[in-house]
């Protein structure tokens, strides 16, 4: 058996790299991120939608979401219009759009909707004051409920009530599970690389003595 | 063309929710997710490993990462030993041991390591104070910077700095990019199902004007 090669970056080599270079490998580290569009709309009723790989759950009861916020030494509309208005939604992306979800992160001029120059369709349901993107399967409506600055960097975390969710009802499986599968959802890894899955295992919650059964290998 | 059916689900369906069910169907909503063992050792020297769905990029200059942390009202003994000792790792989830990852999950009796008791193997690189874990082969040596309560509900983001990271040779491009799925790196949604994946999409950085080009479909 041939010895794999390993190599080490330490923290100076973090620093020392070639910018772009440094975001796509630190982009890489966590692994494959979900893939979102946080949508909303200003008092003035002007329109954002722009695409998160960092949508968190952060818990299931009470049902809380979260992201995370670059610093906002730019204006971020999306921010601002979720400061004034306390409503966004968050819709997972599909494999049938992700070119226009990627769109979106292109900087536009001030005053053009990503919605219009994306080819995304804005969608207003039970009265929420903010856009669903029509196109996506899984849409969440949420209300902001605080905010975390972390001091070391100037990102924001971002928390959120989760209000309500639609999605199509052959996905939600009767133990609550939603088949994401189904509804060929994507994800991604680092900032442009984009990947559909397969499933290739499925676990009973583990207990202490009970070596895990694999439900797909049954192995 | 069929109409899909849409089921809707309100912020009152999801509180009076059986809790196994509203468990597994919030926790899918953010998408697939990456999976990483934390692991971590106290000062008296007992380690521990246990698997996270919430490791999230926070930036990449000055390289940082975070993961949430699980209300402490039961003891969390790698959020412990983080805070005792400043140090732990992230070691992403490959394929060849979603089996044994899984497993830490349980809840081992105090005094035991998830290590010993999952089939797992400590490793100790460079002098860094907390352990590895040798089967994985993306490894990341993480300094405690700061931590974030979410009042809502109890839950903390920790936030570290990124000290080192260990990968194969053949997984990092010359653009940074790590290739994860080279690598066999596994994501996960809900609480229990794995997935591989393949890719569907690369596209440049999107800029305005331009319509972002599918490098894998070429359309």
């Amino acid at each position: 058996m041939r010895e794999q090669l390993i190599k080490y970056i330490d923290k100076t080599d973090i620093q020392q790299m070639d910018k772009i270079k440094r975001l796509n490998l630190i982009n890489s580290l966590q692994g494959f991120k979900s893939v979102n569009l946080i949508a909303s709309k200003s008092l003035k009723g002007e329109t954002n939608v722009a695409i998160f790989n960092s949508v968190t759950h952060l818990s299931s009861s009470p049902a809380m979401i979260g992201f995370i916020q670059r610093p906002t030494t730019v204006i971020r509309h999306n921010y601002t219009n979720i400061k004034e208005t306390s409503y966004f939604t968050i819709n997972q992306i599909q494999k049938e759009f992700i070119d226009k979800a990627h769109y979106t992160s292109a900087k536009f001029p001030d005053g053009l909707s990503e919605f219009d120059e994306c080819g995304l369709t804005e969608e207003y349901l039970d009265d929420f004051y903010a856009p669903f993107v029509k196109e996506s399967k899984l849409k969440i409506a949420v209300k902001y409920l605080e905010e975390h600055k972390i001091e070391a960097n100037d990102t924001i975390l971002v928390v959120g009530s989760i209000e309500g969710v639609y999605l199509p009802e052959d996905t939600m499986l009767d133990s609550g599970i939603v088949d994401l599968k189904k509804m060929d959802a994507v994800c991604i890894s680092g900032l442009n690389t984009y990947y559909e899955v397969n499933k290739i295992g499925y676990f009973e919650y583990a207990r202490p003595g009970i070596l895990p059964v694999n439900h797909i290998t049954k192995k």
